[in-house]
């Protein structure tokens, strides 16, 4: 698995396909109801149109959602931010996370045998706001291989925490994560924006979010 | 953040805290009664003698937990094993779910700044069986710095997916992750031992598991 990227030229223009770009998510409303919840969320984001250009495939740990054409990251987090305030909605403004694992770089199930000969740079994401406050912990791993030159993973992490920074949703460092705080539609679309843009460089890039709302936990920094 | 790991010499022993090993988790009874389950669960891990030398922080998104001193490992696997196992059965054996992320060489909050001559390779945890089957999505990330001798990244993941068929823990491949069946304890030692033993190679690895017990969902492969 090796990517040279010219930056003096256009992209090659790999598609979404191509890189298997998607997501896996699970979520999880603290309520006995939490079955009619989850089944009402999917729902509701399908009749919204959100489902459209998603692959959406559910197993008993989580589900799977794959966007085989652009604007991939767009379809994702608009899909993703509607199920996660459906799901509010839907358990009165309770205590709802999700948990978020977006990929892409490995198309295939386990191996990777991605060849492609230029990296898209896509456009940031644009999600209306839910109106409704999430507190977050992000990781991301941009996965190079050692003998190329793609250069030092912490650089690209830190490149991300302060782009997160000056837009406002990076709380505060935490051990193994960052803190994001703000409306569900930012914080997710923080961590969409990052992984994009360390995709832009980095064949290979992961990166999980665990976002609640409604938590009676007191506020922490 | 380089390391040069001589194979032919006795490990420097680099401590668990010069690592900052360690794991963040969240755990989520799908219940009215949520936080009950929760609090009653980390009391009981604690009661039962798990919290010692850990050092444990709880905020409004997940708990960090780190391991200061040897076997670090052991210490991280038997206390989650023990807080998922209590929460299942406060919650009448319901279904829960944990999300746990296992990192080491990140000691600090923000970045790397590990330098170590050398790299632990502990021995395999050990953890009672539970009594209870779970089902996991699990993905591992060796993260190397190009221009370093440390290899593929994805060597590193094929050979802890081998070690988990072997096993038989590993049940399926899933997109983005590997999906793990079994008792609670071989779940999550699988996660742990593959997490240590590549650490044991690469400086900086992070390692997700979503665990889930008790799901209404049928098992699927």
């Amino acid at each position: 698995m090796s990517t040279k990227i010219d930056e003096t030229t256009t992209p090659a223009g790999a598609t979404p396909a191509d890189l298997g770009i998607g997501m896996r998510f699970s979520i999880h409303p603290h309520t006995d109801g939490f079955v009619e919840v989850i089944l009402g969320a999917l729902a509701d984001a399908e009749a919204a149109g959100l489902t459209d250009g998603l692959v959406i495939e559910t197993d008993e740990v989580s589900t799977y959602v794959g966007a085989r054409t652009a604007p991939a990251e767009q379809r994702l987090a608009a899909y993703l931010s509607a199920v996660v305030a459906a799901a509010s909605l839907r358990s009165g403004g309770g205590h709802v996370v999700a948990h978020v694992l977006l990929s892409r770089g490995c198309p295939g199930e386990v191996a990777c045998d991605l060849t492609v000969t230029g990296l898209p740079s896509p456009a940031p994401v644009a999600i209306e706001p839910t109106g409704i406050h999430a507190a977050a912990h992000w990781s991301l791993y941009p996965l190079l291989d050692g003998g190329s030159d793609a250069g030092d993973h912490m650089a690209h992490i830190e490149g991300a925490i302060a782009a997160a920074t000056a837009r406002g949703t990076a709380a505060s460092p935490a051990h193994y994560a960052t803190k994001l705080t703000g409306d569900v539609a930012d914080v997710l679309a923080t961590a969409v924006d990052a992984w994009a843009q360390v995709g832009a460089r980095v064949p290979h890039v992961v990166t999980h979010l665990t976002l609640s709302v409604g938590s009676p936990s007191p506020a922490t920094n």
